[in-house]
């Protein structure tokens, strides 16, 4: 057989796949469907994927599938390291005006966190130093957003979120609103590095690799209000040695914040009581873009 | 922001993270690694993913985790019914001279099947009319291979293979080996449909896009043979109307049979007494390739 008629073999049955879709009633899952039929042929043909290798990978896909439970959930971890997450934030974020932008959801976001007022713990005892965050949320007219609603989630300075733990606590995340200015201020922790649960698949994937599991240093925000597009991103943490090789890829250079340290003497903002801490503090203005 | 702009910045997040796999120690780790990014991210960036879809992907790669497990593998499914098992066997298997032609492994192949003599019966109890088979195993020289291993696994008239029963009953499975002569002989049933398992997430993703399960009727077989190429392979049934749309793309023209129809009283090849019963015959002659 020649290269060409293998080829047109290979075509034939690409071709008969997607056409095996041609029914489909939802013209987007056709789209879908069809795409993702030309795309991983593609990857095969390409690749000259053997039968050892196929059998790895599905292999490697239901190991996946058995690492992800309620509170771990590998497939965001695999879409995370491989960039489809941050593509697909890419994609549906495009810049408006100096609308802040957009990162990576992670996989720690957690529903019906805690209220909390202006001034704030989110912490709630989470290990590690205190961080104040104040800043603004407005419109890309220039508005002040008022009743605007910030979730905020972080690892502790042992690198884990409160759901890793399995003593069930809530703690490092909290939700609160913007007063009448668009304003917002609480108290966390200062971001430190973290890996990214690496005893799975996924780190298992990354070490055979060469790549690091660690995530660059940071704070989770969404920022939701009426009217306007939801963000979903993270600040970092200026001189972070890890912002250039961050394991989700989540990094841009508008959301490296100064985080200001200071002394265990220095006054805070509110007049907390630090008890002889030191402690950081960070500013981030909030820039929602159209809905 | 200009649509250039946007592509930029979504096509130097590719580059970034096929770049982070630039370190993987291993050649072909790190090409099906970069491949694999770069079709993913085109899939992604061509149908504009929603992240409400990219979260419904995430949640489909999760049920078909969770569907799978000893007895159930769903990423096969999965895999067979967007044809990336055909082409990967398609890849694999380049036509060698009239060696017969590769098709999928399935999920229902099991190790350690029972040994028949020639003559014996597959069926051990499975229900269905009996089926007597024939052949014989040579090479693309056309020489008798002695020795040559086969295994045999079908489904059931009830459209159920032995392991999709809950009690742990071997049936409708065997292997023997080749005389000197390369012959081979054994009594089966004859192959009726059945649909794939879309009790799950897959079955889902069928029935969203106007796909039947079906498969055509047919019996597997695994050839092996010291110095030769292992044949997966299925025969089909000729006349069969699901030839057309078999939902794993497994038929391939060469593989489909003429079964013969036999009444009652025409008698078995072997001498057998069916107790009455209506009985088919078919041919299967096996051309391994080189290995």
């Amino acid at each position: 057989m020649t290269h060409d008629e293998q080829a047109e073999r290979e075509e034939a049955l690409v071709q008969r796949v997607v056409d095996s879709f041609a029914g489909a009633p939802d013209a987007r899952l056709r789209q879908l469907t069809q795409a993702a039929v030309r795309h991983l042929h593609a990857f095969l043909r390409e690749v000259r994927l053997t039968e050892a290798e196929w059998k790895q990978g599905i292999d490697f896909l239901t190991a996946v599938g058995h690492t992800t439970d309620e509170r771990r959930q590998e497939f965001i971890l695999l879409s995370d390291t491989l960039g489809a997450s941050m593509q697909t934030i890419t994609v549906n974020n495009p810049a408006d005006g100096d609308a802040t932008e957009a990162t990576v959801f992670g996989p720690f976001f957690v529903e019906d966190s805690p209220r909390i007022e202006h001034g704030g713990d989110i912490a709630m005892g989470a290990p590690g130093q205190p961080c104040w965050v104040e800043g603004t949320v407005r419109d890309t007219a220039g508005a002040p957003v008022a009743g605007a609603r910030i979730e905020v989630w972080e690892a502790d300075e042992d690198g884990f979120y409160d759901v890793q733990y399995a003593d069930g606590r809530t703690t490092g995340r909290a939700h609160l609103f913007t007063d009448d200015e668009g304003r917002y201020s609480f108290w966390g922790i200062t971001p430190t590095p973290y890996p990214i649960p690496h005893d799975g698949p996924v780190g298992a994937m990354l070490a055979a690799t060469g790549r690091s599991p660690m995530r660059a240093s940071h704070l989770h925000f969404m920022v939701t209000a009426e009217g306007l597009r939801t963000l979903v991103t993270h600040i970092f943490v200026r001189g972070d040695e890890l912002l250039a090789s961050d394991s989700v890829f989540g990094v841009k250079e508008s959301l490296v914040k100064d985080f200001v340290e200071h002394g265990a003497d220095d006054p805070t903002p509110d007049g907390r009581d630090l008890g002889g801490r030191a402690w950081s503090s960070t500013r981030f203005d909030v820039v929602l873009g159209r809905g």
